[in-house]
């Protein structure tokens, strides 16, 4: 069974989470493997990201908070499968790489090859090496060396992306798996508490796709599908988790 | 000794028919293997060019230009190593397929996954499963099939990448490569006739790249050192070829 997970944010705070941990995962790959010119992408939605917003303080407050909930990280720690002080641990941890004096991302502003290529890799079919050479130069540097630079470069983002991580598991593990069935390919419900992450897992064989939409205490689920890429009129059967 | 080559065109068609032969090698990148949802970003900056200009006139007048050449092409054939006739049933099959009553990628405007997928990808930070869901429904799909459909896809372009690629293979095979030597990291030249592209051939292990401007009759090239990203001082040595 090929399961399929879909995440909808119901609270902007969440939804800027979501993307941040999305980029870290990419950025991730990008270390592990070489993609050429590609690990850029990430990287400066990144800078984009962190410049429109410095994320510190609202990411301490909620570090602060769920450490004052132990026993719900040591819960959370069980749910997945951490040692129980786990969550307690990098939490603490987390909230001192928070306090840094300089807003993440920032020392990436001064390279001057880090600026030139931002600026002007996201200019359509760019990067031909006529359009940055110092790319095409960099490029051609041996795989270990350029891992190693971009290391560096993913480094002074850490102390966001850990906490998130950290939070993103905790939220997910907030909530369990129950059955769910969308009749005419439609499914709505409420929650007497605020909520902050409706999850949808479904088997890819239905051919079909969810596209929720909702805000703290309300969702609806339309399911579409794929191949006509129109809602379904079906009776979709499928796994439904409700993050507070 | 790592080779590296930087190419400067000397007019605007050039100049686009690089990017376009540029776009052409990274979608057969995503034909080999699969990038996950990086597969998009040649192929939308393709759509964006295709969309902006219409090249086949342009592209069927070059190639007639060059079928009346037969001896140019066969010469070129020599030097890049092909077979004798390799360019001129290589042309004639591009003079053939240029003749397409449709703008080439107009098909993918009308493909309802594709016109969203590329209307939000390039949101920063974009592609998270809650902004496209069904991209994420997609990506699970197995390769071999993404593969295929990415295919169909690019297909619808050929007519402008093949004959692309013949003509700047003959334009590279227009000129050979010469000694010549930037001094205090300056170089410039002139040429009696119109040029179309400056090709530069330097040993990576220099540590710089170069800068290259020119119009049409001269061309300057600046080498830059690239860890201090400020003009050489020194002598570099490298190879040359002028294309005309």
């Amino acid at each position: 069974m090929n399961e399929l997970v879909f995440e909808q944010p119901l609270n902007e705070k969440v939804r800027n989470y979501l993307r941040l941990e999305h980029l870290a995962r990419q950025l991730d790959t990008h270390l592990q493997e070489d993609h050429q010119h590609r690990c850029f992408f990430p990287l400066f939605s990144l800078c984009e990201l962190a410049e429109r917003c410095d994320f510190r303080s609202e990411l301490l407050k909620d570090v602060d908070r769920l450490l004052l909930q132990l026993n719900t990280s040591s819960a959370a720690a069980a749910l997945s499968n951490q040692p129980p002080d786990f969550f307690l641990e990098q939490l603490s941890l987390a909230r001192e790489q928070l306090q840094t004096p300089e807003r993440p991302g920032v020392q990436l502003k001064q390279n001057r090859f880090i600026a030139t290529v931002r600026q002007k890799l996201n200019l359509n079919g760019a990067c031909c090496n006529f359009d940055l050479p110092q790319l095409h130069f960099w490029l051609a540097k041996p795989w270990a060396e350029r891992q190693q630079e971009y290391q560096q470069w993913v480094e002074h983002f850490q102390c966001l992306l850990h906490p998130i991580s950290l939070l993103m598991q905790l939220t997910r593990a907030s909530s369990e798996y129950r059955e769910a069935v969308a009749h005419a390919g439609f499914y709505h419900d409420s929650s007497p508490q605020a909520l902050s992450l409706v999850r949808v897992k479904l088997n890819a064989n239905d051919g079909c796709y969810p596209t929720i939409s909702g805000h703290r205490n309300r969702f609806a689920i339309h399911f579409v599908q794929f191949e006509q890429q129109k809602h379904s009129q079906q009776t979709v059967k499928f796994l439904l988790a409700t993050c507070s």
